[in-house]
């Protein structure tokens, strides 16, 4: 018997909620932003990524979000098309918001920042009356981004898709996905962090992420990760995945299994992207019916493969292209099971 | 065994959060607004008047809560402590919010409205930071007005307050007094309104307004009250009261017991602040340790004493002069134990 | 020939724009707000104030302003038509706003203070698009209050409306009856009081409002007011009233004379309210044809008829009223022409 | 003697105020913007490429703006400085305000159309309190564009430099530069455009915006361009200069002279920009001391070379390059003096 009972005969494997936005990534890297002269532009943000990876993947996906009413959002929708995502459920913006925009700052291979604009962003425009129970009803799992929750109306229709894939079965994935933009507070962050938390069967998140869901210090370690956890398992989550940068990160499940998962070694390109590809192959393989450690293995496979190439959403690779991936580094062994207690 | 578990070593009985207004009652009545010459200051607000009735009932009380710098926030708190209620974690509005106002219209003994200031009220600017956790814990039980959740920062300093209520093990009242005001939509309602009931002990609603909690028409009749009893019993509720106005109210329990609760007869004055009375009677009640019927009794005599007075918060009564106004009442039958199925 | 050339011929002597709003008055007075039981309410605002009392002096006033849509603006729309103003152009707040409030304190006959309600007042939501060109033709004299121009749309309206009146040949009053809320800087204040004054015929307000519109320190006692004046009347104005709160006001006008302003002896009930008197009696001079001299002796009557009162818009009087104040006061001499560098 | 007095002595040539944004320009070209790969960064906004034009023609340039805390106001601020233009009255945005942003899209050689993000942008966060007295006063122009009177505080910031203009016989341009973004209403638009309007010396705008000005239908021809030109003249304005695109554009002089431009014969590679270079050489037409013809003629031979080119602010040209432009096409007559009621 699966950790995670995915009902089998619905249409659709996977529903996204959560923004969309437009990356524009210098074609000039390794240096600070004011010294680009040109960029490349890309569909974005990390569920919109993750919506196109585990497409790219063969999954029938659907996304519920909203975008400008201009050729941006022209060009997120055709995108979204192109890769076969349904839009049936994406609405436009009606007050004249735009797309939300990251410019990233490649300084050099490690060190990636980004430079948003998400005042009154599109995405986060989403209402509560958009959001279709059927549709939700019809999905085996829901995938909610934490940065959805950062102001409302965005924040309601998140908890009301919520509510209703707990009343219909569909399994939630909540990726906490956490951006600095539009909260007010650690209260709020936490609150809002808190109670979605409580409604999902798989979470993933950084440390960090995780400690503003708890509402611990910044850099809090202690609660150590396994005690945090026990939490959430306890509250009825079966997957809790803590993720540490570059020293890898650790997976927990209900049947009490605890493994680490690390990187492969590839040559980077960027430092991020990594985890919206690592998502999109763990929600693969929960969907293959894949055991966890298999699941994690074309997850960090494919963070892998992402971080080696220039954008997030058209550098997502196909099945085929991750096994290929794994086999080629068949010698590296990246998922340990350890003991429930270890730490990374 | 009590249906509901009050931790009874704790040094406060109550604590309220929400609301604290001021009512402008009119002194020329049965007559619209517009032909008022002169008004009466009350203290006002649904949990404010609580907080008062409580206390005048002899319990100790206190209230989190956030009242304008000026004046008016000064009578507010001098209100408060005239009455023994701790405002120890009362704050002040930081940017020049005033109190909310409700200027009422009596213009018959039946026949009420009200004309609310509620733009940027003080109360609404309550923020999660200001919830002590310790105060929370301190208390036996924690009421939360439906109004607090109506905007951002209140409603998160609710959802907080819930989430230490819950975790310390204070007994979570909901009194879902909805207004209609600063709210978005009836999804955005919809949606607080069921995870503050989904926290909480008991709850307290006219019909209309759990219909809104639920989603349904505004004047659905159907499920039937007793459905919309077992579903937040099922989830952990454990009196569940809904009111019908005139016709009177209906409790359910988690001991599956259900009563029909009459009005007593009193000559109307105005049709308002009955429903302060009566929850606050029911409260005392509660923590007296009776039985529901004879709570609610006390509950329903509260609130016809009030519904003939001028004010709300100055004619709330002591527990002698309720005892008092049943004794004299004797020959009126107003709580019938009925069958769970049994409608109004 | 007079000072100020009024266009004889038109239907309408004085149309005014700005706030009206409610006054609620202290009946028990001497003691702050937070101890006062019962307030009287009337209609209020500087500008409102006026129109009643231009109306009362017997002459053909219009009002353009905004009022909610409520029964209080149902009480403002009544009373202005009680007292025979046209209200033709008075629109109402399109979402929610509510009316203005002052609740006043008046703590001793010379100490008043007031706590305004603001915030979104149905005044300030008045629009260009509201004011008629036609209907500012059709007026001798065009009244604007500085606080209209506090903030949008309402400042654009009043902007709008005073090109209408100099197109056309209707004289402009600027009352510049300063109010410290919704400005959001000195400079701002400034900016628009300027721009106003410079356009206008006649030009009332206290030393310190003049310090604002010039851009000066709070308390500036230099440049005196005759060089002030001299500024204003450079730059086209007829008359410059100054004033100085109980030492009494300075007029200058374009034909180089000036005046002293005292008050008659009267005992005091409260200290507000003998502003718009003042401005209604003298604006019913400068109408009637009379000298300043005469005129200021009216309003200066008219002032104290109406401090010694406890409302301000109640308390207008008619003109044979102030004539037999004027009479029975005979003995005390309360203008006298002054040489233009003379100080108060 | 010269139209125009300028006051020769002083330190600083030019004085600009507004928007300073960034435009991102198509390398795609010639299709809609959805299609488009990669862009190109470049400096934009009217009066941020008049600034960097006249600086180019040689003129000692000051700019009075405000730009985002972060790499794209660096970017600003150093492009500004590479070209020699005076930051030191360049302020930051305070609350995390992001840069305007303009991605153009060319779908044609003749049809362009651009997104903007305008939302809180940096460029109107400027405040009145930001403009020095002193360093208006030590200019001998100072350029105002219409579209930083959009919206607060910029609007107030701009009439406050105006106020100092006037006062200190700096000479006031007025280039009216419509954008479509944050107006509330046309009535807003022309009770801002014709303040300005009437304090200036020069005023540059399209036959459209002239309307916007006068608050004449979208698409008015009458009253005709000479009528409205002999209403700023009677106001005191001494050039206007009203634009009607590829048609030309006519020029109207306080001595009662008029004047046809027309466009160089050049391949269009993009349909804006040239208005910039325009106004940039006719303002360094001014400042040498040219007759309005010849400061005309390099007028529209800037306009002709920037519009053969990707972008705005990197194609300005020197004096030099201009005055070769014209002698290449010397057999082209461009200027041609006309009478005063003469339509183009």
């Amino acid at each position: 018997m699966s950790l995670i009972d995915i009902e089998q005969g619905r249409p659709r494997d996977v529903v996204l909620m959560g923004r969309v936005t437009l990356d524009f990534n210098p074609n000039e890297i390794h240096r600070t932003l004011d010294k680009v002269k040109t960029f490349s532009m890309y569909l974005g943000g990390s569920p919109g990524n993750m919506a196109v990876g585990i497409s790219r993947l063969g999954k029938k996906v659907g996304f519920i979000g909203c975008v400008s009413d201009d050729r941006f959002g022209d060009f997120a929708l055709n995108y979204f098309r192109s890769c076969g995502i349904d839009t049936s459920r994406m609405v436009r913006a009606k007050n004249g918001e735009r797309m939300g925009l990251t410019f990233t700052e490649i300084k050099s291979p490690a060190e990636s920042s980004i430079l948003m604009y998400r005042d009154r962003a599109a995405d986060l425009m989403l209402t509560p009356q958009d959001v279709s129970e059927e549709y939700i009803a019809s999905a085996k799992i829901l995938i909610v981004s934490g940065t959805a929750l950062a102001a409302s109306p965005s924040r309601e229709a998140c908890l009301l898709a919520a509510r209703y894939a707990r009343k219909h079965g569909t399994r939630i994935i909540f990726d906490i996905d956490y951006r600095p933009y539009t909260w007010q507070s650690r209260e709020e962050i936490s609150i809002y962090y808190s109670l979605l938390a409580g409604m999902s069967d798989v979470i993933i998140g950084s440390r960090d992420e995780v400690n503003l869901t708890e509402l611990l210090p910044e850099d809090a370690a202690e609660p150590a990760d396994c005690l945090l956890a026990d939490r959430y398992i306890a509250n009825g989550s079966k997957i809790v995945i803590i993720k540490h940068g570059k020293k890898g990160s650790l997976a927990y499940t209900a049947d009490h299994r605890a493994y680490r998962v690390s990187s492969f070694k590839v040559r980077l390109m960027k430092s991020f992207g990594g985890g919206d590809a690592y998502g999109s192959a763990f929600v693969y393989g929960l969907l293959e019916g894949w055991d966890v450690p298999r699941a994690l293995q074309h997850a960090t496979a494919h963070a892998a493969m992402v971080v080696a190439s220039h954008s997030c959403s058209d550098a997502m690779q196909t099945a085929e292209e991750i096994a290929a991936f794994i086999r080629e580094h068949a010698d590296e062994k990246v998922i340990t099971e350890i003991d429930w207690e270890e730490a990374l």
